[in-house]
């Protein structure tokens, strides 16, 4: 990056887990201490720390400070700790897909280390935690790789919502690129859509792009579609919530509207996600189940309340982009071109 | 309409204007009386009235008010007043076309009947403005004739920004279609587009359909796409801000994003406008040159800052919608339809 030392979006300290508290963005930047499991779980449920990749990695940290809190005599008492913690941690977002898989993954792990003490089962819970966090960054990193050569002639680069630092235990997924050209030296410059009603773009991917030393403009996603279209961005790439066998991509409510354009305006789109997006049992897009959100996230702003009383909203919380809309799937295992479904099965991927 | 008295956006009461002050909407519905020249100034200014042939309206109305105000002694200074006001109200916004013009047209007016004394002079001037008033509601109705039989078969129907009653001195422009079919009896019903940054989707239009009995829902401008593509939307329908010869429209920004939607999922897609609108010196709409206004309106909301400090907003109002998106235009005129140059042509505009 950029700039000398942006403050860690997430970071083991020894004994304590420290995040920035991501509900005070951009106006505050506050550093929270995790040290109990009350303060891991409330952390996820108020979206303190958000995001799939990094709520894995936190929930797997979060583990070794439930454990280290309860100060267990031994290792029988340590276990049924860690049980009690598999379900209040694992599931204090139940759509989270990463957040239980993490948990549970470190702690299958650590059984299998078969610790003879107390100090061998919390290094065996500790490796893995940073286990999780460490592959997730890898494969960060790995997205940016590829992801910078793959976008090496696009300057102004749009992105939607926020798939950076702040959502994964690396660099990012679709800014792993921008991070990426940013320390090779090559010139960037974002443009972030708003992503209503929850304004990620406007509040996280401004602020740590900024914090990076990276040139960003907010745009307001109706906004976008002219940018796109007056020539102002040489290329798009959005993350991943859920990609079906087929390319068929969902990602946060908008991104269907900038794919639209830019297909229209010929500039290239991509996806930038982990290949632990993919969901090869899925045939298609029109599989995938959207989450409708409350009503109240487009009502209000902060204490502005934006629409008269009475009326209704949709909040659709993710969209489907055809994968005829895709130019690139950039994975950690390579970049997949069309025709997808070959490119997504030759991964060999469960299903 | 449905509703059995909605409040006038804008009546003439006598010896003062009515105005509902839109800046206060939907939280507050508040009639502002306008009983000065200053006043109506004032709400010209911030934006408590808005539209551009509800500023025109209001503006010759605003005239005589502020002719009352002045009480002259005879017609020489009355028309020493008038002439201060010519500036002092056709001005208040200087790119609001239709406000010059009401004013002018309504000082012209005045002047050609030769009025004999005070009496007659204001007699003249009240006749006009109310003519100008007069002609905007008239030409609402028929865009609302003409586009509820073009629309017949549309029971769910999209608009973006507002174009309705609070925007005119009718039953509004891409809103008129709505309230006719309303009033026929037939279904119908909205989905309003946020229309951020201002929130005039939200805010306005979600306020007059609701406040005229017509089932509105708010959607975010970034979920207007899977809305549109998953079917749930017949018709999408728009005002316009100017209309190239060639039938190329700019319109608030964000407008292009639901075109783009409606032609990949097959959903027609018609603007609204009094031919008026139809700038005929214009070959086509890379002509039109984009109003960028202020970073703030997107930065803020009300009381609540969305975007870090020192990051860089771009605030486009309108954006172009090509003419090969459009399925037809639906002026008091008539319905045109492509091939639009050859439609606009025949109308016989001056350029």
């Amino acid at each position: 990056m950029n700039a000398a030392n942006p403050t860690p979006a997430l970071e083991w300290a020894g004994d304590h887990i420290q995040i920035i508290d991501q509900t005070l963005l951009p106006g505050e930047l506050v550093v929270l201490e995790i040290r109990s499991a009350d303060a891991a779980v409330d952390a996820i449920s108020r979206l303190a720390i958000r995001g799939a990749p990094a709520l894995g990695a936190f929930g797997a940290l979060a583990l070794v400070v439930g454990l280290d809190e309860a100060a267990p005599a031994g290792t029988d008492e340590a276990w049924a700790v860690l049980e009690r913690l598999r379900t209040y941690v694992g599931d204090a977002r139940p759509t989270a897909v990463n957040l239980k898989w993490a948990v549970d993954r470190t702690l299958a792990a650590a059984r299998s280390a078969n610790p003879a003490d107390l100090a061998e089962l919390r290094a065996a819970l500790l490796d893995e935690a940073l286990a999780v966090g460490a592959e997730d960054a890898a494969a960060c990193d790995e997205i940016g790789r590829l992801g910078s050569a793959e976008l090496a002639d696009a300057i102004t680069i749009g992105t939607h919502c926020n798939a950076g630092r702040l959502a994964t235990a690396g660099i990012g997924t679709a800014l792993a690129p921008l991070y990426a050209k940013a320390a090779q030296g090559s010139p960037v410059r974002a443009f972030a859509s708003e992503t209503r009603p929850l304004l990620q773009g406007a509040r996280l991917t401004a602020w740590e792009l900024a914090d990076a030393g990276i040139d960003v403009t907010v745009v307001p996603d109706g906004a976008m579609a002219s940018t796109i279209l007056s020539g102002q961005v040489d290329a798009y790439i959005v993350g991943a919530d859920r990609i079906a066998a087929n390319g068929d991509t969902a990602n946060k409510i908008g991104t269907l509207s900038h794919a639209l354009a830019c297909q229209a305006a010929g500039v290239p789109f991509y996806v930038a996600a982990p290949t632990s997006t993919i969901d090869a049992s899925l045939p298609s897009g029109d599989r995938i189940v959207i989450e409708q959100r409350d009503q109240d996230e487009v009502h209000n702003i902060g204490a502005e309340r934006l629409t008269p009383s009475g009326v209704a909203a949709a909040n659709p919380a993710f969209d489907v982009t055809p994968a005829s809309l895709i130019t690139a799937i950039i994975t950690e295992a390579g970049v997949l071109r069309a025709p997808f479904g070959d490119a997504i099965g030759s991964l060999g991927l469960s299903p």
